[in-house]
């Protein structure tokens, strides 16, 4: 009880440390992301894959309107997890600083320059007043250079690098899904199926309209939208397919 | 007690997280909108129809001017439900923006493009101090190259798209009736009645200056308000109309 | 009492929704609007007739400094109830929204955008902080076309068009009684004697100088204010002139 | 008590309204004005009489330095209670207006137009954070096209307009006896005899330096303030003058 | 008890009415002048006499760096009591209004005048937030027009004019002897003895470099400040001088 | 109890001093200092040695992204303790400051230099209002005339400089273990050994990806970062190196 | 227990003063001087010696970077007591004040000029809200046409002019010390001496690196820092050194 009365002295403005040196406003932030729905990035060799989780309220939603997966640019796609206003924000964002890039320097932004644009912007709104921090983390995957890079950014504004993760709602166990079965050299196809066996641990179905999947190929180095009938074969490849009978 | 007790440190600074990561502010904007009287979006392949519900405190006050439904361009109308003079302020930027956007591309703004200009324009509401939320939800109805779309925006700035949708008082209810009695085939009258016949879930009889009624053709693409006459057709064929004898 | 600690915890901040989605700013304006000496507003098809009690403290103060009806431009009168020095920042507002008007479109600005520009002006007042709501209401009457029209416009800012209304003190009664006798084919004259037999329900007895009446005829489309000689051969003839010999 | 505790809640910010509709920092700024020493306005056919109580706490004290009396414009003159800080404000505002009337339209700013100048002005102060409100009354006289007119302002940035008014400490026992014994018909002299009459029924004994009085004849239109020998014979022959021997 | 708590709730925000309309921030600057060691002025018919207390705290300090008398401009000096950082505030505003002045309109600013542009000054700390009020309250002397002024400015921002005063640490008792002994047609020599005389009834003894005394001649208009040796010259005359085998 | 209630009292507003002259923010940023993993610096005669500890919380994580030890410019390294994010701010300050340096001068900026620009910007967010203080420290490390210099900045913005010194998580252990062993004639590699001996004092094993080390030469006066194969080389020569198996 | 409560109740805010009239933040303030290490001045006719105690935490630390005595200008040094990073933003504004000075006028800066600027500066940061007080005092030394001047600053911005001056830790014991052995004819030699033995009152033995000493000849009028085998010698000489084959 008093541990909890001291906690709440210091969790309310977001520009004060506690006496153990927190920023508790930054910590509940990070609540809001395990709040949402789970995020997922794998990269291999050949490319990055990012997967959301694209559950819906009524069957009257357009699942197509749940926003989930963004286009950054041509080569740079971008997935969230948590607070979906304050996603939006940080997506236009970084496409405005990615069309920036293009004009000033005539070509295309690095992904990690374009992460560290993004955390930078995020740091901002955790130290200045007047302003509460991103309830949002998010997932930039893209290709520099021919090389696929993958980034996490979270609501303290740190950038992290990665070759797989999980973001948002029962992360631990998917995370640990991952570490235990990734493998850099897999085809991008074979990343894909890793990403939605990994969501599989946590749903007992999925359906092509309730994931969205995005990927960036080395080789391309474009950003392409999987439509649903590509998720569909490979929800049913893979025994993960929802019974269609059931909702609709 | 002791749970009240916390909730109450969190929830009236609109910048600030909950350690469970909630923003309890937009949360209340919510019950604002929860508070208002009820209205109803539904989308077919022909067309979109708005229905509002317009009940009126005194008989000496002009049902025209309670503010429901609102045309924001010629091809987009939008229905509120919450508090009025926020859905105004929301409406009058929605004019704003379709309107320079025909001035700069010269084309008509597109329904979704639109929807996500208000709903970045309400999350500023809610991650920047000084002001609250806005406390409305809109449904903004459309047609964008001769398709039929329909989206609402709520108190955090998301916007969802859905094929039909009730948003105010009762909300639950009228949207089970929507969900069981749904078909994206029906010609645009039907879909007319198909609302007309939801609210009636929640009231036992309506006239036809209590309700307002907009629809967009997917053929023309125009944005029409329903005279009373028309509204009163409807009713009559429904069995729905209000015994007139009684209130004037 | 559990109850009225909850609410003391909300209704502080102006910008800050209570867990129910009320603002309780705007509803205390609403009592300052109610602790006002009535206004009564009356629209027949022949025009608009504003009426004000203008109840003096000492007899020493001249009626004609109560200000509680104002011309905002040839064709429109205001009349208001509440915080006098509020209502006063309102109308200069409407004064110069109706002079810009004439100087950029060279024609009388319409009852209705008069109306709504004054109301989104009221609107701010309750979302952005660093100050209050406004503490009053207004009624705003005019010819726009030929066509009479009666609006009122509240603390939070939206606009509503009435038939007849009554603002400020023991309004249900007066609002009672035009609602028993209101009728839209009377001449000016006749709506005049009405909104006075409508405040005679909560005085015993008028005096000229302690009521103001304007009107606007629309035929001429001219807001005028009755003189003394006028108002008192109304209050004869309806006997409900004050006793002359008590007061002076 | 529980009102009491209810009532602290609300008096502190100035842009606050109280769950009765009022705004309790105007109201306990209308304190510090019955806090000061009382200031009287007279208005005849013939012209304004302004009186003010200048009781001074130290006998080395220089009488003339105890402003409550100030010349506005050759037209216009103004006397205070309460803040006296404040009020120097509010004079300074009040010349500067007057000045920038005449070089703006050539011609004395009207009595009324500079009174409303001064009350939107104090009304900003109570409305707008920031700042408190003017803990101060004025009493306006002056000549406007050859009527004399006097004006009040009180805290809230209401102005009225009065035949003959007290304000200040006592201020209802001074108000009285004006009632009583005002006619509109006096001359100046006598206006300034009833004048000083009123103050003497809240003071036993008066002196020529503790009083200060300004006059504006109909005729010339020109505000005078009266040298103290003037003062002596009016007190004099209205047997008010205090024993000099006590206090010198 | 109740009383305090009660005066606990309005005494700390400068720009807050108490209930009994008082401005407790700036009670409590009086206060702080209450502090300060005392400062005494007397006008004669030939001038301005202003005697400062400089106590010092350790014989290392030089009691010249204990600033309590100022020459602000030619003509005028100015005596403090209270916060000594927030006097050179003021003193340096007075400074720049003198010279100011004299650009402008080529000749020595009035006393009068620039008192009240210091008090315009304090007054707005005082109303506006976000700065507390001037800790200080200054004596000004000076001549203009041949004619001696002596002003004091207190934190509230009102102006007095007196022929002679004390402030700051007993001054009831300073100001006793000086109402008891005061005459006008003293000579400025005896205008300084009187004040030593005044300041001796609080001390025991005083030394030359404990005390500063500047004088303001009516006929040559000059501002001087006495040496230590016309000091002790007087204090030896007045058998004031401290035991100088004591201290040193 | 006592105490800590008092602390309470004085922690949360940044720029507040607690009644023994404490400034409890910057303590407490300090101990967000204490949180992060250990950097080390080590300064000999022929140069500066940063190393940093990069444990990482999944083994999908790139160690690469985890950013400690940056490039300032050619001949300055930053190693920094604490909140990642923010360091991430200074450094970037950093780099802007050392170009403007170039540009300005035509010369690399001094470390010296360098550091004092950082420790003033830092100075600010412990004084001005509106931002909480930097919770993190930075090792600077460079070349400035051919001289090695090694500072410390610290939350409060005061810079310090080091012949050898540990920031973050059990800084005492390595700080003591450098104490004993530091000698200023080291030749860089031995200096580069000493810190990872020093690091080695809290951890059982080290692997190359885990930690990064930086040095700027004397003679060259370019920093640079060691590959992982040398750290992997000096790790095996000092019995450092981690048992390769248990990880990956 | 109810006098503490009262004075914690003035105590937070910078810009409120406490009902005796007190600044508490600027008292606070004062105890970050207090918890500072001591600096000493010693102003003599040959010139001014500032003294600073060095000590430090760690062996690995340099000596040098403790800053403690700075050179705002050739003929001035300042040392300060308190928090460092204050300390130098008060430098930084005395070198550019120095600097603008010689650029303006052509000629170095008055030792009084400076400090009266310094504490003007001061003096904002208690006044005005947004920001605290600067927890450091100054002592600032040096020639102004030929005569030696050593003055202090607190944080309240009120200069002090001294002969000899201790501040910080332990302050009145070595104040004591100085008043009892000051003699303002010593050459500066025997200045530096009363310095160290005044220090030498709170110190057993003192190292060359762990004091530093400034000096301005009022001869050559350059302030010139001790190298430490000029400070050896006289701390040799004192018997003050420490025994060296304890710490290094």
């Amino acid at each position: 009880m008093q541990g909890q009365t001291q906690q709440q002295a210091y969790d309310r403005g977001i520009t004060i440390f506690s006496p153990d040196g927190r920023l508790y406003q930054v910590e509940y932030a990070r609540e809001a992301v395990k709040r949402g729905t789970p995020s997922i990035g794998v990269r291999t060799d050949d490319g990055v894959v990012l997967l959301v989780d694209k559950r819906i309220s009524s069957p009257l939603m357009e699942e197509a309107s749940v926003e989930k997966i963004h286009k950054a640019d041509d080569h740079i796609g971008i997935a969230s997890a948590g607070h979906v206003a304050d996603a939006r924000q940080l997506i236009d964002f970084a496409r405005r600083d990615a069309q920036i890039n293009r004009v000033r320097y005539d070509e295309p932004i690095g992904v990690e320059t374009l992460t560290k644009d993004i955390t930078d912007h995020i740091q901002q709104y955790t130290q200045v007043g007047g302003a509460r921090p991103f309830g949002v983390a998010l997932l930039i995957g893209g290709v520099t250079g021919g090389e696929p890079r993958l980034f996490e950014t979270d609501p303290s504004g740190t950038p992290y690098e990665w070759k797989a993760i999980a973001i948002g709602e029962n992360r631990s166990t998917v995370q640990e899904y991952l570490e235990e079965n990734y493998d850099e050299t897999l085809p991008l196809d074979e990343g894909v199926e890793l990403a939605l066996r990994a969501l599989g641990e946590i749903r007992d179905e999925l359906s092509p309209e309730g994931v969205g999947v995005g990927t960036i190929d080395a080789e391309t180095g474009a950003f392409l939208e999987l439509s649903n009938d590509e998720i569909q074969e490979y929800l049913s490849d893979l025994a993960l397919l929802e019974d269609e009978t059931a909702d609709e």
